[in-house]
């Protein structure tokens, strides 16, 4: 307690105020968690709005636990939520921005993103040691459903040679020619970094429906890569090989930048309570913490940047 | 130069010896190397006695270098074919054992296995740190053409709840009653270790046969964890994640364990030489450096240890 | 060679353009560089303007190998001696800021500093895994000779008990009150991080003029670390250990936002030759690459921001 | 509970049992702890045998706990008095051997020392990674305070170029003879290792009376490290920093090896326990479990294997 003010840990989500699953957090409740992933709190896709009876269990546990103002962290689809909460139910709100895909306005950077982006450089960094054992392609599946932050960060950081991002639908025919083009200078290593979204240009399609209802349907199980992989080893005789990270790159202990963030956003939607910016988010511009409307955050999705683009793009073939 | 022993580099495998691929190791060449994985010498799958003329230009190319003994490191094909060099071409040879799979015999341990443990435990670690927000089976697929050390040790030591093996056919029937039994405990979270070659059992197949083809064509990209993974989802109606580690697992630096294995090894292969000790390999027994036959090396794969095995099942469910 | 130029490395600072030391920089030359700390072109700290002499001779060399622009990478000193370069001798030369001390204005961060922070938050992290392993002080000395951006980033970071800079004398009394009133509560485990520069308020000297004198002559030995950790152990009568983290923190692989950060600043140092920005230094303020005065950067020392150091100090106690 | 076993935890060694600070340990209680240092039952250094009434409380609880038998994970001092417990007290005891020194006889390596030979090789590591940058000495101090292992495991692993154990007294004239020699064939970069407890050859102190008795007193807080690269500094005039790696070694995640030992030990003791094999220790002989006399482990220190000893020296210079 500090400032006077007493901290409750919601689980859950908007779950635990419907559910009544809220707890004290204490100095001896968070110890020890700063370099663990993931969340004590847990997390669920729980709509506040779906029913008005959820409705009324919200304002009904606010009452019952005496709530003066409710901290939200997540992304695009927890904010969007929380948003319509505070508009509709007239709940002080302050969100804090977080999501390892790094694709929601209104901030520089989400916490979660510096992990997963080290995480997925770290995988390439490894396939890259073997590149003198070896004469292959590596295929590296790494996440990014909407947007490809940690495909284009990782593959720079990592010095990938080809890098294939959902906003850029790619031709695998370019792709193939780029992998010849290195075979013939002498470098049968070549790694490919693909976003799980990422997807063939519709002018050329490499996917049998079959293969693409596949992927519709289990993206998640890690398609494109294996898909891609095999294409890849088709049409250029090359041998191929595949990396799925998944949802390793969720977890781990967080980079020390990732905490550094998390907790001075932390302090500032504290400051943000104690100053009544509700409907609002903590957010970091620059090297600073300054706070923005939610709505700004969630009007659309952030998607990759051109200049970072555009720096994927020099160190191609 | 040491013991005046001039130390030459052959790369490529006997392709460089084929092919006078061969140069002078010296403390500047070798600098900095220890952190890295993978070879600076390069590696191929050429076998010496494909063709006479390719014996022909091996013994050229021994006297013209003015070769004494060679040393080779390598796995079960690599050592075969060099046992096989020592006895029809009299070649003094002495074999140092390296396989990330740790299948082979005549020593406790290979090098390199330390390493892929530590990475394929790493990933396992990163899993379970998101146990608490996410209800999921997650399945790792991770390296093991013939023998399950890497999945039995990682899923040992990263804690998984299944772990499946080369040596042990599973039956899909078996493992969705653990999922299932964990649910009914409240747990949702679970963790599936599959070897790359771990197959189900015969009396319960779960591929059809296009699948089972499949995974026979394109099992390094990765087949058995995604078909499982989709399994389980079907059976189980347990939301399914697929991790694929890959090449991943040879490459990064290696782990202290496995330096002072490698380095020690190295020193053992040149007392060997000095002592005549040919068609033998160092090996690790216990805590001492000792030489053995290479034919017991290589006389069949080591698979996993049923101690070993056994604890693995232990934590299961 | 893109955009039609050619790019030359020069070694060890000025000194390589005083002496000839200069060598193409090829796709082949730096393969493999990305993942490795330090820097394969050596530094110095020669100072170009030391004499007419060298001045004649960097001249002379200028025309020697053709160049057209100078790109320098370092910090406070380098930049200095380079915009005096451009000043008196007219040089074109543009600035990339680099130091693991983040002590330089005109840029957001330089890079280095977050693998510095990194290294030093897994040392606090592991201190902290042995906490209910033992009941001790644990001082932790890392880099930070003007400034204590890497105490502070990694005490935040790591959750660090007390966290000392040099921007901020600090006096020994409140130290050890603050573990004295942690011992009452029955926390006998705490985490002190201290930049090697930070020293004792005039008010309060806790070091005897020996030993005073010792640190300033050997600071870089780790003099401050012990010292504190001794006089802890005197004041309260609990055990103390020290870790010095030393050059550690300069090394090893960089973490994914350093080299994200250092390939897009090189690529902007690129852009801005062929603009002909000269007497400016790349630079990152908040997710854009500027270009700014090198003066900007040197006219003062980068201090500990007052915010953060605020965020180091709610957790005191 | 499986077999029929009820499992608790003792904190704080022989203190818990003396104390009744005894817990359930279930598969809830000990959830997630596999990837995290230290210990979750803490430590202390009771004597059991120090006082009568201390032995009655113990006899006491142990009944009152209905305890059938008590597993023992420690070092030398632990297994001792565990030892001189089942001897005179007749209780039915198993000891587990767990210290990162590695110093205990009677198995092929304690759990604990993976791990910390694992940070120290990684600290040497990085100093390597800037050896082209900076032309110094680097000193790094690590733990082992009766032998010599992580020295010189760790020094053997990293490459370093001189290292220091208790077991063999160093001369200081030795050591800046090779620094010099290195120097003098263009080698400005060297990496010493030192274990805390390596001291002078009494035919050749390099310490003042007052420094000797200063590190008598202080050895923990990292004395040796410092006061030798004063003394190289002095003595070569070649510029010398110090890493004290002190606690850090003792935390962070296990290494797959450590926990992979741990578990198969563990679950040894458990059969051991079943078997009632008492008053011996479960063992690592070779890949195997075994269990050997208690007293076979403590009898004496087990100091630096003399093999590994002239690999450490093999690459001197």
């Amino acid at each position: 307690m500090q400032f006077g003010i007493r901290v409750l840990g919601v689980h859950n989500g908007w779950n635990g105020l419907i559910n009544s699953k809220v707890e004290p957090l204490t100095r001896y409740s968070i110890s020890g968690i700063l370099p663990r992933g993931g969340t004590i709190l847990g997390t669920s896709r729980t709509n506040p709005l779906a029913s008005d009876e959820q409705l009324q269990r919200i304002h009904e546990n606010w009452r019952k636990y005496g709530l003066d103002a409710l901290i939200v962290v997540g992304g695009e689809g927890t904010l969007s939520a929380s948003l319509a909460m505070h508009r509709t139910q007239h709940l002080p709100i302050v969100g804090v921005p977080k999501t390892i895909d790094n694709d929601l306005n209104g901030t520089d950077v989400t916490f979660g993103f510096d992990t997963a982006l080290s995480i997925a450089t770290e995988a390439i960094d490894r396939l890259h040691s073997t590149a003198e054992s070896h004469d292959r392609v590596m295929v590296v599946e790494v996440m990014g459903r909407h947007a490809g932050w940690i495909a284009a960060g990782a593959g720079i950081a990592g010095g990938a040679d080809i890098i294939l991002v959902p906003e850029h639908p790619f031709r695998i025919s370019e792709i193939c020619k780029i992998l010849n083009h290195r075979k013939s200078l002498g470098r049968y290593f070549s790694i490919v970094v693909v976003a799980e979204d990422a997807h063939p240009h519709p002018d050329e399609p490499f996917l049998s429906d079959e293969e693409s209802s596949s992927i519709y349907q289990h993206t998640r199980l890690g398609g494109i890569g294996h898909l891609l992989g095999k294409k890849i080893e088709q049409m250029t005789g090359i041998e191929t090989r595949v990396t799925v990270l998944g949802y390793t790159q969720r977890g781990g202990a967080p980079t020390a930048y990732d905490r550094l963030l998390a907790t001075r956003l932390g302090i500032k939607a504290v400051d943000m309570v104690r100053a009544g910016e509700f409907g609002r988010m903590a957010s970091l511009r620059g090297t600073k913490m300054v706070s923005v409307p939610i709505e700004e955050a969630v009007e659309s999705i952030k998607t990759l940047d051109d200049d970072l683009y555009e720096v994927a793009k020099v160190f191609f073939g």
